[in-house]
């Protein structure tokens, strides 16, 4: 059985450049590992804020490459330059609002600036994507809340398992209807 | 006078096939009979998760029988047959983004997985379309939470007067600007 | 160096036809007066709840007049002639939905109806646009919470710095990252 595929996207100019490293996507990656206990891979990339690159990377990390979750970091603000939550939505048949509001209710605890945040959700075929924001704190105050439904969406979108260690995160399955 | 028409729309492709019966439209009737004093009708039908039989349900049930009010349970979800929030939305005008907000942090309360319900509402001429969820316990929580806003928006769209038992249900007009 | 300009927008049949004094409008001119300490001055104009009326003022405000930031006031409800979040919408290149989402979260301490409202806010170039309610007292609850996240908002679209009397508004600036 191959591995699951998790696509681990950062957005950014500068970290595309070279000008610093890119913290926060192996902020996530460091995170997914603590709480999966499924084989997994990650499917790291980085790239810089640009509406037609995200766009495609997205495409090919759910097409191609099969992430049954792709989790973005960077390019979610106001500026001229964050266009990330645009990319997202337009590849995704399915928008998921649940996922920024609570995100932004729970960054709204720390900063009053959580409300600049445009963070979204969606689905495309079988991948979620979702936006977290782009510093490693905020990413993993925003994994937190959101990731115990994660496991339950993948699977509602005919996805693979993602078995956790419950002593790290804990995970929701409701019971079927 | 004629009765008020409020539109009862099950969302499901078991239920309409006769795989279960349809619990969730039957607790909606229930609920709106213990809240409402005015003498109304349920305008009640349960048909498959397709988007397009949604469409023409809701547009029939608003435009030609005059419901001023249609409540949906079901196919809010991420599943790829999930597809009610899309078709409200593409019969609606004015979309309410209030509603969903409330009733996900309202299931949040609960069950981390309210994220994954992308319920909204919406306006189409003079009625309000509201989307509930699928489980009459979820769909009980939901409705106690925004039901007390609807009378007074049924009144702005130019509908009737729905009232209700006050001992059962706080409804809440503002005084007027 | 040339006063700040904030554009000032009530969108109201009644106030533009006389029926009665725009108290929103200049609710929102006072409380900004509280608010900032840097040379300001107020782009003010009264209009109908017309769509393209709304579209062509929040436009000259922005492209012709240099406005940073702009208030609207009013036509955000579900009745036929509120449509300001539309017209909004129409002139933005982004959307920020955080601060709907907040809106309405602060005015449902007081209302239940305050799902009803339909603000939003998003951004057309230089311009931060605010969509707050009709009254005074909901417009004074809500900038209150939202504004605190405005000065460093309208830095990252490239705007001029607004400087605020840190006595009534504490204005958060996160480290730069």
């Amino acid at each position: 059985m191959s591995a699951i595929k998790i696509g681990i996207l950062t957005v950014s100019d500068r970290a595309s450049n070279g000008v610093y490293n890119d913290i926060s996507g192996r902020e996530i990656e460091r995170l997914m590992g603590t709480y999966l206990t499924s084989a997994w891979e990650p499917v790291y990339r980085v790239i810089p804020d640009d509406y037609d690159t995200i766009k495609r990377q997205l495409m090919r990390m759910a097409d191609v490459e099969g992430c049954c979750l792709i989790l973005t970091t960077g390019g979610t603000g106001p500026a001229p330059r964050d266009v990330t939550p645009e990319a997202t939505e337009a590849v995704c048949s399915k928008m998921m609002p649940g996922f920024g509001e609570l995100m932004r209710a729970e960054s709204l605890k720390y900063v009053p600036t959580a409300i600049l945040s445009r963070q979204t959700a969606g689905i495309r075929n079988r991948t979620l994507i979702v936006n977290l924001p782009g510093k490693p704190k905020s990413i993993q105050e925003c994994l937190q809340v959101v990731f115990p439904a994660i496991p339950f969406c993948v699977e509602l979108i005919n996805g693979p398992s993602l078995l956790c260690n419950e002593e790290v995160i804990q995970i929701f399955r409701p019971k079927s209807s």
